[in-house]
């Protein structure tokens, strides 16, 4: 069989970051045979050392190779030495903004045989699968700050939300939740007091639903929300929301679900006018770096996302087995380096 | 001894509030007297069923007299009847704004003998005070709405920040955590991408923490604060964050405490130019309206707090004591009437 050639541009990053990247890449070049793919990658240097190299976070050549690629892998950016926003803002969140990320995939699922700080919750109990909206909202970077350091200070941030942006991703949220078996959407937002935005959200899902009339809906206020992830998560499905509450939400999500070592992400561009890009949820960890501790779990989980998104079904459901399986061991096994995990997985992927 | 008067307005509300508020008040008659102290009570009717006969949710001139009164309680608003937002803006913020409630005040405390959705967790790891913004942040209800229902439609909302109203707040949350055991105050938000107003709450923490030279301090992201109250709830003394991420987190710190119908809170001016309202962070729960089957614990707890408010201390840890002990024998009790929980714990406070 011929093998389909996919350029693929890596980001590892800072502090864990090309720890996790190196097993996410092991994987998927252990599973790219099976599927007839060959990736072509381009690594690029970005991150905290750049940015006191040169002061640069995205220069716009890079951003401009970025676009040429056809899908991302980033392990995690940020450093304590960096003032917090520089590389958030200037990286992170433009390249979402710029390659138009608009949906931020974020599964939430517990796995047969990890660790829940939830009490008498099973694997049936945690199974969903949240849209985060990934260019609008309070993410926009509008506001600003007035008489700065006085006792005059005024500091803005200001939430756009637009038809246009939440048409696109409450779109999108039906097609995923059509194509599970429970096909229930949840809107997740505060619409009693952020009634503008809220309202906006409220009535799209009202008038897009009417296209999914397989899809049953629900609201729940953000604050509600939470609570629920918490005692009652078994019923959510899928959850549509916006930038920020997505941020909050998934962060719960993975702890939930195991802890942040294990929660995959897909910022996706579905209209493919640009590459999408994958990434753990969790950050560089300055604090573990180097000491070969980091959990490369939720890396190669973004990569089974990854092959979803290339159209490598076949694979990503091979990966996620072999994650699936690796977990389910995990108790037994003792204390694994990075590598090892890896190394067990990508293992199994190639088996 | 002479009893002292104080003049207390009461908004019994909608749904269970009316419930839940009588016997907040019958455990504030029974323990009144041990502190000295006399009730008067005047009883206004808002909510939901003034709003469907008159229109109204706060008039002039009751906010008038509610700037009269020393002290409030109220149960819940709200109605599925009622569009989303209209009391909330209209009567419960507008509360809150109009009288100056800049802090907001909630106990996250896991009390012995109740249930905690968490595993392995003992009443030593859960024992918070969150210090909520009340009056600025995404809660101003700035911002609007452009081309509604048209495909070019633009909501926006605007999060306020001013340096007057993060001082007072974080000063407040400062004064909170000297006085507590651990001395420990950690700021909540999101500083790493709502940069203008992170960045206005990260130094005003620098700067009043100078001042508190035994208080340690800590910042963590919003995000990360809801992972670590689900699996690392210990790290938390004091908490101080805006007034979005303050509804979000406090609804996580009442379900890790036992749900919702235990959480209490305080809405309270601290340079008393205006009376502070007490309330349960639940909502009216219209579902189990009129039967009964309420907890009116949160309103109790509440209760405590407004003792302490009018400076009934005694009287305050009376209540706490009352709730703790019967909260200690709930689990051999089955199941107990609202009323039934409010008779047992006033019989424990006049005993
Ligand atoms: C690092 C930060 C900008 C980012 C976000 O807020 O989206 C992160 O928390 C995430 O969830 O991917
Ligand atoms: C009802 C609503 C306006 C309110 C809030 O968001 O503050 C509630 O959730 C609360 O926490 O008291």
């Amino acid at each position: 069989m011929a093998s389909r050639s996919i350029r693929l541009a890596v980001i590892p990053g800072d502090g864990i970051g090309p720890e996790v990247v190196a097993e996410g890449l092991k994987v998927l070049e252990a599973v790219a045979p099976s599927g007839g793919l060959k990736f072509e990658q381009t690594s690029y240097d970005l991150g905290a050392a750049r940015w006191h190299r040169t002061g640069e976070t995205l220069p716009d050549s890079v951003l401009g190779e970025l676009r040429e690629q056809e899908v991302i892998l980033l392990g995690a950016v940020g450093d304590p030495s960096v003032p917090s926003g520089v590389l958030e803002r200037g990286l992170l969140l433009r390249t979402r903004f710029e390659l138009d990320h608009y949906v931020n995939l974020r599964p939430v699922k517990l796995f047969p045989g990890v660790t829940t700080p939830l009490a008498g919750v099973t694997p049936d109990d945690i199974d969903m699968v949240v849209v985060r909206e990934g260019t609008e909202g309070p993410y926009t970077g509008v506001g600003g700050v007035l008489r700065k350091g006085t006792r005059h200070e005024v500091a803005t941030q200001e939430s756009v939300n637009t038809a246009f942006g939440v048409e696109r991703v409450i779109r999108y949220a039906f097609e995923v939740a059509a194509s599970r078996p429970r096909k229930h959407l949840t809107l997740v937002h505060k619409d009693n007091v952020l009634t503008f935005a809220g309202d906006l959200y409220q009535r799209t899902l009202k008038r897009v639903g009417e296209e999914y009339p397989q899809v049953t809906t629900a609201y729940t206020h953000v604050d509600a929300a939470t609570m629920f992830f918490v005692n009652d998560p078994g019923r959510f499905d899928v959850v549509v929301t916006d930038n920020l509450f997505g941020d909050i939400i998934t962060d719960i999500g993975a702890a939930i679900a195991g802890g942040i070592g294990l929660a995959a992400s897909g910022n996706v561009n579905p209209d493919r006018t640009a590459p999408s890009m994958f990434e753990p949820v969790h950050g560089s960890a300055p604090d573990i770096a180097g000491q070969g501790k980091a959990d490369p779990t939720a890396t190669i989980l973004s990569v089974a996302m990854l092959l979803d998104h290339v159209g490598a079904g076949d694979a990503a459901r091979r990966v996620e087995r072999a994650v699936s399986d690796d977990l389910g061991e995990r108790a037994a096994l003792g204390a694994r380096s990075t590598a090892q995990i890896g190394d067990a997985i990508a293992k199994r992927v190639s088996g």
